[in-house]
């Protein structure tokens, strides 16, 4: 893959136009939300649409019913519906069961949910293992709620069906695979979560336009029951296959980077996002595992033990506009999308480039008859060819090029010319660690 | 092991009561004063006695004579016992030889041992391998003494006997065992040392009061030359079932907990003390090997290597009435004992629950449908579970309990219910570790 | 090796003298310099000086022609030499070809080298591979050159002949080597580099005064060339032998210690000059492998991987006199080389004592009856023979004499006496690590 690429497209505009395309669907963790969102995507990406029947085992779960809801609202005496799901998704609770009744106000309470302390949001609240109905306002709105009937409505259907998700698998020169996850399950929310899909979906887009090695593996899932039900599926597979792999969730806003590490802390994803996070926003968030909230959950769990960290700008649980109407369209930015798409997009080139490299002679080379050291030897001389003589002393065959970075503090974007010249000189040979990871012969 | 036994029994009085019935007996490492001594622990728990012959070659060592000890004083010109071993044991040089005779003051200086800058101490000094005479006394007393004769008189007795030493073997339901070391040659002193063998005997009576998997070795000993003498009898079994084990030394006072670690620094002794330590009193003191004085210098030695760490309250060494008379029975209290039992029975639950634990499903569990997961998602209710589900995450059949309550920074004892949950729920496993220790098949 | 020969010898003013000796000869990497060079230091050591003719493949590079000058200078129009050779063998750039010819001005400025921010320097400077002349002069006289002719004349010789090395082998009892390299291609400076072979020469004399056990490997070399050419000649039998290795430069001045490692950083030569320099200087400076800049870079070079380390007073690039003319005979004192050469004797001393001890006792010896210890037990008494006790603990046979003397913080020189006390009494038997050393069986 070439470096330049990642300057000359200007994703950011592109993904925030699909956000605001995909905004307005109400999704939940299954649904026809679902499948209208994952239709949309693929007017852009060739991904396939899986289906997963109610009630099959997944696991130690099952998949559940599948809920769809067409309207909802709270209607006072005087007919006014003073709240309305066709204004915003967030105001029913995400598999709330179908209810048209009068209630009192004080039966209405119990059904109702705010937030004390953010009196202007409206909570997103799910219910999706246990069966109930509720609705959810700003605590403003609920505080001015006067004593009387309300008609509570929920046109809303809970019934046998199917979970649905997407995948795209592109194939590489190898078997093995890079992995990418994101979550499409939640309403109207623009960090988390539109930013994930939108940026997957690009990023998606850029690697099918690239010459690559690696097999990306690329799933478009419900949080949790989705990356349970794919895990169930195809975790065999994944196991053997997968050498690095990302959850992609909050990638958005412009206030931090942040990093979220596999379970184990040192796996290739992990030393990539790393030595890409540090070069480029030495002041990136370093999350625990102990942080963790998404689908790593299931990618680390033991026994699957995959090697998925997350890079993130700013992380769920961590703002306050988090599961609320206040993490919208105007929280997210272009910009904000395109930083966070550069820098995976420079994990999956170092990725891609990350081989241990081994210099070809004993001793150093010869630069100077080759044109790749100065003539003239004078106290400043030295330093010119400094960062060339210390990849060459760190490539060993041992070291990796995320190693050597490392060690010698240059940035890996500046150790591909490198690398490049070297190769031209016959003076550097690749120890092919793709095809040697798991001890699996790949198909290169 | 049950956790709440540890809150419900309150040994610190019992403790101190049989400190005090043992405080006046003049100890030595050999003689009648500790055959007494154990005589009094036996009326608690069933401890053997054992009898090892002066002149028995143990390792680089042979037991030394026995010694007895029946009255000693000094008296001046007027028939004054200015000094009186019957007041205080500390004012005999321990093992000093019979002496009966008329001294100038001179001569007396000679064998008189005080401390100038502890004027109103007495010191303990002890020559157990060069036969000598001497007295101890405070330093303010030796300043008043007046030119003159004296009658020195030392009614002791130097010959070839027996060393003793107790033990009490509790057997468990594996032959792996832990072992507890205290030593008994003291003579009137506090801390250091008789808190050491009431806390072992008050423990004791509480392991066998105990449903356990280990057994348990725990001996009454003279410092140094039982240690010697004990390994040279039973090392290679020790070597071959003990799987952590503690110097029970100092454990009396109110002042602080310390710890001093095995020569290796991180056997399971180590890692169990510093657990219960740090969570319990993380402001403790860690001292280093090269801090080491008493018995762990005999177990840690090279070729013997056992794991013997030590907690105490204030080191040997380490306070100003160590090794003197103001080392009393108002320096060590029930409170101070309390405590330290407390952290030594922690300790020992720990051990006896340090299992790796794997989790029983692929991916998280469904903990909803068992009850151990609140049914509705609001932001706040991720925190509820965090503990189980932290736990279930390292639960990967490598960590041990103390692993993976040191990485989710939780207590152990926190952690005992959730694996009695997730047991009765079928969803974990114990990875048998206590049977693999050391390559050996065990009785279970 | 006895201690105390360290300190009897003074060999400062010694070196300083053999300094003053080699600084007006004109030195290269190739050439007569480099021959006379080693015809003096042949008064002192029995060198063998080996000749590599030009055109020899080594690894990547070949041997380059020999160069010779006689004379060179600047002549002004009235006939005065206002830059002559001869006064400072630094005013011709070093492998000058041939000229002689009248130039203008503007001409000759092409052809000067000086410092703006050192105006009263000559710098020194090179141009081994690519053919070209040129003076260098202080910045302070470039700025009075005046307009008009200059005749330049340099009288050298650049034409098919040889590279010259030096090369002594020392035979111990084993042919396990230790490796000493130093480099002998600077024309008159000091510090960088005479202050490496004249420390080097006295280190050899005192080397092969001592009995020992390891066969040592000296070289004297051209910096680079030379180095590749020595390892192109012998690399087989330096993996196989050398357990450690210095590269000798930069030693003579009295600002600083310093230390560069090994590529590795945790070889034998490390771990002894970190000993030792931390013992003796704990304010040494230490840099790291990146930090590097003379033959460490071949030695250290992969698939070579010797165990390389660098000594040094303050290291080159490091100070301001640094390849000037500055750095002269005030620069390096007999005070400063002295300082040097006696911790390279105790690092050689140490690596000749660095057995794997083992105390050949269970439990702690009795030190008692062999007099090793105070009979009298007193509460200061244990502090006495704790750093035996402390050396007896960590005696496992694991541990190396490194190992102990960093765990228990005692300089080695300290337990060299303690080890023969041991030996004395049987305690303690050296578990020989020299001959197992790389698998290899030794002679011994």
């Amino acid at each position: 893959m070439k470096t330049d690429d990642i300057t000359e497209l200007q994703d950011g505009e592109n993904m925030y136009q699909l956000m605001k395309k995909l905004y307005p669907i109400c999704r939940s963790i299954t649904g026809n939300g679902v499948r209208e969102t994952l239709e949309i995507i693929q007017e852009l990406i060739p991904l396939q649409t899986v289906e997963v029947s109610t009630g099959t085992k997944v696991f130690d779960w099952e998949v559940p019913k599948e809920w769809n809801i067409r309207d909802a609202y709270i209607m006072d005496e005087k007919g006014n519906k003073i709240v309305d799901f066709k204004e915003n998704n967030l105001h029913v609770v995400s598999y709330s069961i179908p209810v048209d009744k009068e209630v009192t106000l004080e039966e209405l309470q119990e059904h109702l949910f705010s937030l004390e302390d953010q009196p202007d949001a409206i909570p997103y609240i799910t219910s999706y293992y246990k069966e109930r109905w509720g609705f959810c306002i700003t605590h403003n709105q609920r505080q001015e709620l006067s004593e009387g009937k309300y008609r509570v409505y929920i046109d809303s259907e809970l019934k046998n069906g199917s979970l649905t998700y997407g995948e795209l698998i592109i194939p590489g020169q190898t078997d093995k695979e890079i992995f990418l996850s994101t979550y499409i399950c939640h309403p109207s929310m623009a960090n988390n979560e539109l930013s994930g899909p939108v940026l997957t979906t690009y990023l998606a887009k850029w690697i099918l336009s690239q010459p690559r090695e690696y097999t990306y593996r690329i799933v478009f899932i419900p949080e949790t029951i989705g990356s349970i039900t794919y895990l169930s599926r195809n975790y065999k597979t994944m196991k053997e296959n997968i050498v690095a792999g990302y959850n992609i969730s909050c990638v958005g806003d412009e206030r931090a980077y942040s990093y979220l590490p596999s379970r184990d802390g040192n796996t290739l994803s992990d030393r990539a996002a790393l030595n890409v996070l540090q070069q480029n926003y030495p002041d990136f968030i370093r999350y625990s595992f102990l942080d963790r909230g998404s689908d790593e959950r299931q990618y680390c769990s033991p026994g699957i033990d995959l090697p998925v960290a997350s890079i993130m700008r700013t992380k769920y649980g961590q703002y306050p506009e988090y599961h609320t109407s206040l993490d919208n369209l105007e929280l997210v930015t272009a910009n904000g999308l395109q930083g966070c798409i550069d820098i995976y997009k420079e994990c999956i080139q170092l990725l891609e480039k990350n081989n241990k490299y081994k210099i070809n002679c004993l001793g150093e080379p010869q630069l100077g008859k080759r044109g790749l050291y100065p003539t003239l030897s004078t106290k400043e001389s030295g330093k010119i060819v400094r960062d060339m003589m210390n990849f060459i002393a760190y490539a060993d065959g041992q070291n990796d090029l995320i190693d050597i970075s490392n060690i010698i503090n240059v940035p890996v974007k500046n150790l591909y010319s490198i690398i490049e010249k070297l190769q031209q000189n016959k003076l550097l040979s690749e120890v092919n660690q793709k095809e040697i990871i798991g001890g699996q012969t790949s198909a290169r």
